[in-house]
């Protein structure tokens, strides 16, 4: 039954992906109007629509229930599984045509571990942590079936995929999760492919180091009892932009970030080089070293195409 | 003469300002018609207006240019001072109502020596130093007349005052300056006041630290050879900012960057402990000291206001 479900599946894509396809083009002048027309459209008159059953592990945290909302407003059905009802996990994976990680990057590879048993062999299975060598790798051993890792590059504030980026690692037949991508695609997310080692070694600087930044920023601030809401009133426009930075950082779990910053050894070697780099650079300045720091300004400045 | 002139350019100020003030309310749903009503009020239409006789000396540079363009389009004479062109500067200099010195950081306090002798004593002497405790006691010191500090809290790339912060710190005689403020509030300029003790204290977090800190962040990124296009491609909309914010600093010249860090001694010593912040929550990272790292961003995060 499920490997006939597959193949219907697969034959009806084709034609579902013109479809689509049609609505954005002919729509691209008006951006809000297309979004609706094409959400409208999926759920309640496409003939070829094909409501899925999914599962999201995580999915009464933040970013499980943005998934959750987003699944559910295209017309898909969505069951979560939390920390305290693992008693329900057997049926609602066995059932699932996708199951979605969304926990922790400490927990993902054991609950990939654990869900992996309970899945159809057709199911998909995905992930969302912000790591990504070791997840797919994980879910490519622990399950036969098709496997794709993705990052969303946005916190569960946003409402929807409009204008987010999110990137994409394939596992094993990328296929199975077409309807997923255009599901993004269609409402404007903005979808990157890359390996997962490449990935990973872009998150380093993108992710750990700016964490790792931010949060001496706010430290630093906090201890010489800045006045931030007059330094505000007073400040350039690249100065309020880093402080809401900041601002939305602690606005996150400590544990996040700190998940964030030491999830690899990687990690905490470029977060040692950096301070290095701030300890070089200070030292110039207590010797007031007005050519040393020149000299680093004009090198840097080479490099950034200036 | 120039006392008559003097006393006439007061008497009529209370009309001026009242006229401004109705223009900017009765016009403010519409903003960009508010502006140039006004300002073609101002030159051809409005009997009330005063056209002054600006010197700047550093007018060649690139803010002194963004300054004369302000000037020149709300109808004033302006002459430029350079560094080749001194042999001018008695007659430009005396004959001016207001003297705008825009000149390098290091510059500034001997510019002021040397410009205030050739200075009618009624003369405004205002300054746009990014520091502003020294300037102003110097301005106070070698000139009798009216004494301004401004901080144009913006780079020389933005095409007006529309929605750009400005500090003033008041010397003597605000009155003679009355004129100059209306200029950039009638074209949307936010004017913030505060003394140069509390601009240089503030400045030493909203542009020395972070100019650091944004020079090592391009200083390392460089060293690391990241790529920056394929990171951006996938990135968050913070990292992104922050990029740009980095790109900016390297289109400066080095000169301004190391002038704006090295200032004063109390700029150099925050950078030193921004430095030692950075080495101490890198030691966390490098022990793997998660709880040492929650505990450091959950005091902060109480600051934070979260």
């Amino acid at each position: 039954m499920q490997q006939i479900n597959q193949k219907l599946i697969e034959s009806l894509r084709e034609e579902e992906h013109q479809n689509t396809f049609t609505q954005l083009t002919s729509s691209s002048n008006n951006h809000n109007q297309s979004i609706f027309n094409v959400a409208e459209n999926d759920v309640f008159t496409n003939q070829y629509f094909l409501p899925r059953n999914i599962t999201i592990i995580g999915g009464y945290g933040r970013m499980g229930k943005f998934f959750t909302n987003q699944l559910l407003g295209a017309g898909h059905q969505v069951n979560a599984i939390g920390n305290s009802d693992w008693e329900n996990a057997d049926t609602l994976l066995a059932q699932a045509d996708l199951v979605l990680i969304s926990v922790p990057i400490e927990a993902t590879v054991d609950i990939i571990k654990r869900a992996a048993k309970y899945l159809n062999p057709d199911a998909a299975l995905a992930d969302i942590t912000s790591l990504k060598a070791e997840p797919v790798e994980a879910m490519l051993k622990y399950h036969p079936g098709p496997v794709m890792g993705l990052h969303p590059m946005f916190g569960p504030n946003v409402e929807s995929f409009a204008g987010q980026k999110i990137v994409i690692c394939s596992g094993r037949n990328d296929k199975a999760f077409q309807w997923l991508l255009e599901l993004m695609q269609t409402h404007n997310g903005d979808l990157i492919y890359c390996t997962p080692e490449e990935h990973d070694r872009m998150m380093v600087m993108i992710q750990a180091t700016r964490h790792f930044c931010r949060l001496t920023q706010g430290v630093f601030l906090a201890q010489e009892e800045v006045n931030i809401d007059r330094s505000l009133s007073m400040s350039t426009p690249g100065y309020r932009n880093e402080i809401d930075i900041v601002k939305r950082l602690f606005k996150q779990s400590p544990q996040l970030c700190v998940d964030i910053m030491l999830a690899t050894e990687e990690r905490c070697q470029a977060i040692s080089s950096l301070a290095d780099t701030y300890k070089r650079l200070a030292n110039l300045v207590e010797n007031k070293d007005r050519e040393g720091l020149i000299k680093e300004f004009a090198q840097a400045q080479s490099f950034w195409g200036e």
